[in-house]
């Protein structure tokens, strides 16, 4: 039987609460009352149907600010569920659940390492301060991005923030991430002429005009990464023509693509080059793109080194930092000048049916949080 | 005020008759009623819901068959005709109905020829036959190559066919079409892996790997054609792949493409090209293929010379020689060893709305196969 610890009592109600996307189901209600306990100023900041709130402790010195989301993706079929994925049980030391890894378990972490370190420290150096919302993997149009506007706007500073992402792979603390690659896209449409495959020369196949441009954008080394960054990529996701009939050439063709850049590059530089390739290949073609987010990048410095000391202190691993993955809302609190880093607990099993994690790694989790408070804000 | 002559009145009741393909709404009937009278003896071929016909008179000698279809394309919104599809007008000297070109003129062009010739010559040399379908226009399954398996079953011998398609381009008797090209297509599946953009390395983009592929194929030359064929050629008609999303690398992805082949290469020949390409660039792929028709030609000779020395008297016109186009169902009748040439009115309107023909047209074109028939078959 594992103990219940107040860490994992509270990652048990928080998944208790069904809060798919963009739902909270009153996790975010759960987290500003222990808070409120604690002395935060609580700022509730909804935005269209998105729950979100900011909570501070401390009037100046630096920021150290908690960020994760309170949302979770769907379920997928309950019944291929082991446990209901809203009835969270510990089977054999491990905690099975929808958001267990991601991300309530550090929500859980954070509140408990909070709780710990304002009793030992209440009068602890600069600020803590929550940064939580329901809209992290939905559309992410009114959860995070929304709220650093807003504390933009009134100069609000945030110096280190620390999100619960799960970013470990084998084990608790192997990888923090201190980074995450820029994203955009391209919807790009071909023009030919339309015709019969009987008559080739009255008609201009955009099959055959893509296929040699594809290749090109397929083969080409847009830059070799860094040292925290690997190289760009280019993918790409969709590509459609044609009426169904085979004896038709098609008039136009679509594809969509997608770049995940390093910080060698910008947007403007892939854009250009990307249109370069195009030109060069004389299509006919309309281009738009859509802009999801700039790299971003923490260089190691104190939030780093406080970050690796806990974790070293905690389960003995020296964590690696990588900038590999997805984009996360990371890439919007960095606007703010934000020193981002995400560390939480072992992703294998996210976004899947029996999404679990081990339950002892929350509670080293909470102490590994609570160490880098005690690094960075202790007096 | 155009004069009705029997070719133009024949023509006006086979065209009032909304035959849309496989429909035969009783031109068969009428087709078979003049025959009879003319002492054809008539065999009516039935297969699934497409009515066809062959009729035959005379035992022995050399056997010229007049081939057609009496289903038409569907009309297209009525209301944009000048006049309704199935009730034809001439005005100003034009025929306006669906059917008139493609192919009912023809067909009402034949069966007077035939009328005129066999009073003519009653004991004509060899045998006159009609072979007719009501299933050109549509999957052509039930129709001209269930009738020639039937006729090759039992050896029947045809030596030479004419069929009615409209091939002249800008003047009657402009292009003879004595061949024509071969057409198969290919259905490719080329699997890659799914995964996330962000994640590269743990996916294998099927469009990625398609796309030089595609471009090889596009870009070869097959052959140069001959005296008698344009270049083989291939055109990609239809491609998909991706989920939809932009950030998933889809898992597979499919293309059909299409080949028209010149009597230089075999459909064995151009499979195994195609399959070269494919493993050379290492895909993993599967392959479906659909044979759509051999290529045929009937070099000049006796049927030919007969042709466009009939055209040259009627119409002062000399016949060019084409296999360009699409398939028809002489490619069909080609099988049994018989020399089939195409000839028919001017096709700028078929398969449009208000197909028209000159209603002189229809009668010159009779004038032009009786006289095939009395330089073939006259005693
Ligand atoms: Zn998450
Ligand atoms: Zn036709």
């Amino acid at each position: 039987m594992t103990q219940l610890t107040p860490t994992l009592e509270l990652a048990l109600d928080l998944i208790s609460r069904p809060s798919v996307t963009p739902e909270d189901a009153g996790c975010q209600d759960l987290m500003i009352a222990r808070l409120e306990k604690l002395g935060f100023d609580i700022e509730r900041m909804p935005f269209g149907d998105v729950k979100n709130f900011y909570a501070k402790r401390g009037n100046s010195g630096p920021n150290l600010c908690f960020a994760g989301h309170t949302d979770v993706v769907p379920t997928g079929p309950e019944n291929e569920w082991t446990v209901p994925p809203f009835k969270p049980e510990i089977i054999d030391g491990v905690l099975y659940g929808r958001g267990a890894a991601d991300m309530k378990g550090s929500l859980a972490s954070m509140i408990t390492a909070v709780e710990a370190f304002v009793t030992a420290h209440p009068n602890h150096n600069g600020q803590i301060s929550f940064l939580i919302t329901s809209d992290e993997e939905g559309p992410f149009v009114d959860g995070t991005t929304r709220v650093v506007d807003a504390l933009m706007a009134r100069n609000e500073q945030v110096d280190w923030c620390i999100v619960g992402e799960p970013s470990s792979t084998h084990t608790l603390g192997d990888i923090i991430k201190n980074g995450r690659r820029g994203s955009f896209s391209g919807d790009l449409t071909v023009y030919g002429k339309q015709g019969h495959v009987a008559y080739p020369h009255l008609a201009v196949n955009p099959i055959h005009l893509a296929a040699p441009v594809l290749d090109e954008l397929a083969s080409t080394e847009w830059d070799n990464g860094n040292d925290f960054f690997p190289p760009t990529s280019f993918q790409v996701s969709n590509i459609h023509s044609g009426t169904g009939a085979t004896n038709v050439v098609p008039g136009t063709l679509s594809a969509q693509f997608n770049f995940r850049f390093s910080s060698e590059l910008t947007f403007e530089d892939l854009k250009e080059k990307v249109v370069t390739i195009l030109n060069k290949h004389q299509l006919d073609y309309d281009i738009e793109w859509t802009y999801n987010g700039l790299p971003f990048l923490t260089k190691p410095g104190n939030l780093v080194d406080a970050m690796i000391d806990a974790v070293e202190r905690t389960v003995n691993v020296t964590p690696q930092l990588s900038t590999s993955g997805g984009t996360s809302d990371g890439r919007f609190i960095a606007k703010m000048g934000t020193q981002v880093v995400e560390l939480g607990p072992i992703n294998a099993t996210i976004h899947q049916l029996n999404e679990c994690v081990e339950a002892e790694s929350l509670n080293q989790l909470s102490t590994i949080y609570q160490r880098i408070l005690e690094n960075l804000m202790a007096n």
